[in-house]
């Protein structure tokens, strides 16, 4: 793809890897702030629109018909770590409606956090559909085809309503046509969409400011956003860097990461949205990506964006892991 | 740096994540028979060099003083998986040299293999050295110390008599003088070396060829060698490529991973060796350049290197893993 290399890791005195990939920044009517690579390229965010996908079951009411709180719309926006308190969260919000595990087309996952993962496998328990980091998406979308009296059990499918109400929703706020070219199945089975990181950042700016957006749905990306806030451990789990930063900053960011590589989010005050994806899909690259991005445009968050030791088995410090020049100089711009 | 993109995933009709990388194919003198990207630039082997580093525990004498048979060869040269039957071999390979888990210097790592990882987890036990990938490493080391009677307390730094004479037998290898500019300490401590790819792939040719090393240290190559062919299992572990590679193909492929995407192995009946790194550390590319490799010389692991289905938490196909264009026209020149 060409994209810059955005993260190294060193080991002595010698760069050991890199990654490359491309980070936007951008404003609500899609002027670009930052870009670094290639944004125009549709990429897969896969889990990191999930906030977008969350907004028909407030829209629909389904949400408020049920009573749910922020617990229930942080969930549903989440990708998260399995423990008890996640299954018990999304347990609940099925419950509400009148269903239960058995309806979820997730498939089943070990949880993420490896105390709760350690604790099943003690336990000789099998993980659930609802152990899967996207329960709580799945049981959302559930209960909006409940509210709507649509069939539950194809819910997941691209040309069930539920679907198409995510897909409507993704191309208001992303300004894009999303047809079957860009269409993707996603692992936990509903559709994705591969769309240009400019246009993500444009959407997630403005999920954040309302802009071009009707009442009732800027209501209802107010709601999400201040749900992932005050919950913002349901959002991912313990550690996790989504999860930190919202505990950390609520009212300041908004940041959701997706597999292979992705984080989407926005700065509210600055009415700026972003996107960004390791070419390679590197977890730990896109951390530090993020956490770069954060520390420069919030004080609070510069400790996120520094360069990490990296400590070997016996705990000696064999290298580290950080920012690459080209990446130092596009967050240079924003100082 | 600027190397192609050897290995992409789709999903759905669009390309999602890539891995860029490089690869050497040379004979003994260093003339490269096949390259791909930049394989002039040191690159850390890390564990792909194991075969090299067990060298002076059979030149030494120690392996034959105290009755080393293929079992404990094999997992001197091993990234084992931490299974019973791994950790079983390097306690008996310490027990013969008057030694125990205690005299190990590479810090304690959970079990690779999944099934081991779990069954300590249920019986409540913590990870000892004893499970480290590069337990069984270590202990040809330290059998090597005892017999030449020097200090066991420090095997695993850079200046004891052991890892000198490590570099020695890779500086003659590689025919690469290797100075503190590029050593690096590995995840199990020892010193570890960046070496372009050409000259790793350059001294795989001569561990199976002999070619310009003297009587015993070729007698070493050849008996490290036959052990891993003999003893597959024990050098990685269920399911994982170089044990599966080794077992199906003894005699026509020495193989041997290393973290962050490494792999280097040899062709004997071609006298060829082979040196990959992929940029970002990634295995799953690692493992299909190197599958790739091996399915084109070898009729037999054709099936290794061809496009693999992924598969998400439903068991739905979502895309690929696939060789790019640029590995596949590599590889058509050696068909």
């Amino acid at each position: 793809m060409g994209n810059p290399i955005l993260v190294e890791l060193t080991r002595g005195r010698r760069r050991e890897s890199v990654h490359t990939g491309a980070l936007a920044v951008a404003r609500s009517n899609r002027e670009l702030v930052g870009a670094i690579g290639n944004v125009e390229q549709p990429i897969f965010a896969r889990s990191a629109i999930k906030p977008l996908q969350a907004v028909p079951l407030l829209e629909t009411g389904a949400a408020e018909r049920y009573g749910f709180g922020t617990r229930e719309m942080a969930i549903a926006c989440a990708s998260h770590s399995g423990t008890s308190e996640h299954t018990a969260t999304v347990t609940n919000l099925l419950l509400r409606v009148g269903l239960d595990v058995t309806a979820l087309g997730c498939g089943a996952q070990e949880p993420l956090d490896v105390s709760a993962s350690r604790a099943l496998i003690r336990a000789g328990h099998a993980p659930t559909a609802l152990h899967h980091n996207c329960s709580g998406k799945h049981a959302g979308m559930l209960a909006t085809a409940v509210h709507k009296a649509e069939p539950i059990e194809t819910y997941w499918m691209p040309d069930h309503p539920v679907q198409m109400r995510v897909l409507g929703t993704l191309e208001e706020l992303t300004g894009r046509r999303l047809g079957r070219d860009v269409r993707g199945i996603d692992g936990c089975s509903v559709p994705n969409w591969a769309v240009p990181l400019a246009d993500l950042a444009t959407a997630f700016a403005r999920f954040v400011t309302g802009e071009g957006l009707t009442r009732l749905r800027w209501r209802a990306c107010q709601q999400l956003t201040e749900a992932c806030w005050a919950e913002p451990r349901l959002v991912a789990g313990q550690g996790r860097l989504d999860s930190v930063v919202l505990d950390r900053l609520p009212g300041k960011v908004l940041i959701k990461a997706g597999a292979e590589g992705v984080y989407c989010g926005a700065f509210p005050a600055a009415g700026l949205g972003f996107a960004l994806k390791i070419d390679d899909g590197g977890k730990r690259a896109a951390d530090l990506v993020a956490g770069s991005l954060l520390g420069q445009f919030c004080p609070e968050a510069k400790d996120l964006g520094v360069a990490k030791p990296l400590q070997n088995f016996r705990g000696l410090m064999v290298g580290e892991i950080r920012a690459a020049d080209a990446l130092e100089r596009l967050l240079a711009k924003f100082g």
